[in-house]
């Protein structure tokens, strides 16, 4: 074998230890549910919906953005928790040690990549983490726009069972208006009609 | 509401619906077990295992390919059977209608998106049927060589299951060397090892 071609193979071979290790992703479960409200989402599925998101709703972003940055970001943004596990938006306690816990995760699960790539995706995850590109705000309006979209449709289910306030949802989002209009009035537009039917609470 | 807004409007409500009806597709499963081998896996995050994938293996494919289409392509060519069902790879009876049964699919599906977006993805699954462009092998390899991972790490519990022979698997892969030497290799590889444990027949 050619000096070339044993690099490749051992490049090949740990990306495949990775494509392998992070089909565990699709048993990190999410505390939203489907919108047939029949079971929770996980992360895989969850990632997958946001990645096809970003293609159709790109055109709505009032800042440039990289859809091939955006979709990758959005594809790894979750897979930390394979260690860390998912901590739901509105507990206080589990994000105490959220930041600890997924940058070890972090360290171990884009170390398994050839240099280059981990530290690549290394790079995505903590823009994502950090908030301040158009790429990383584009992502988390993705993020943070899907589970409004499933909690519509499933009947608001998920706030109703964990007694969400409206003052909550507006926190989370505060920089979703700057983001895109049309989706911020959308999500208000959204949770004043589980106001109305006693889902969320109105504070 | 200026006419430019209202077209926004319009197109995000299209796209919001297609967004929604989509999540259907979470409720499809395949053959093929997750590496745990506790439950098997449904196509919306296989789906978000091939775009990732198509990431990191880019650089072992032959002939050129564009990233973003390809990753396009894998996040919606199984939407088709949230109205057809999934069809078993060596499942021949199935075969014989699929055709029709996915395009009927494909027809509504994609009509709920706005002409030009929905255009451009039923443009993006024909390639990927017709399976002749350098993206659209890209995109087949992907979804063959996936379950391939995803059979070796749960101990070839598909192949056993349905008694599955090399010659089959074969058959269905016959691109893949055109397209990549190195995943080719590790499939034959991965087949071999599972006719040595008896759970994929030689033939």
């Amino acid at each position: 074998m050619s000096e070339k071609n044993a690099d490749a193979k051992k490049r090949f071979e740990q990306q495949i230890r990775f494509i392998v290790e992070i089909d565990k992703v699709k048993n990190i479960f999410r505390q939203t549910y489907l919108s047939d409200a029949k079971r929770k989402e996980n992360d895989a599925e969850h990632s997958w919906h946001l990645a096809l998101m970003a293609v159709l709703l790109q055109e709505h972003m009032k800042e440039k953005t990289d859809l091939t940055r955006v979709m990758t970001m959005v594809l790894i943004h979750d897979l930390v928790e394979i260690d860390a596990g998912d901590t739901y938006a509105y507990d206080t306690a589990g994000a105490a040690t959220k930041k600890e816990r997924e940058t070890k995760a972090a360290d171990r699960i884009f170390g398994l990549l050839p240099e280059d790539q981990g530290s690549s995706f290394r790079t995505l995850w903590e823009e994502f983490e950090e908030y301040r590109t158009a790429d990383a705000k584009f992502a988390h309006l993705l993020d943070n726009f899907q589970p409004l979209l499933l909690n519509d449709a499933s009947g608001g289910k998920s706030w109703a069972e964990h007694g969400v306030r409206k003052s909550q949802v507006c926190r989370r989002n505060e920089h979703i208006a700057e983001t895109s209009q049309i989706v911020w009035e959308k999500m208000l537009e959204i949770m004043d009609s589980h106001i109305e039917k006693g889902n969320l609470k109105a504070d």
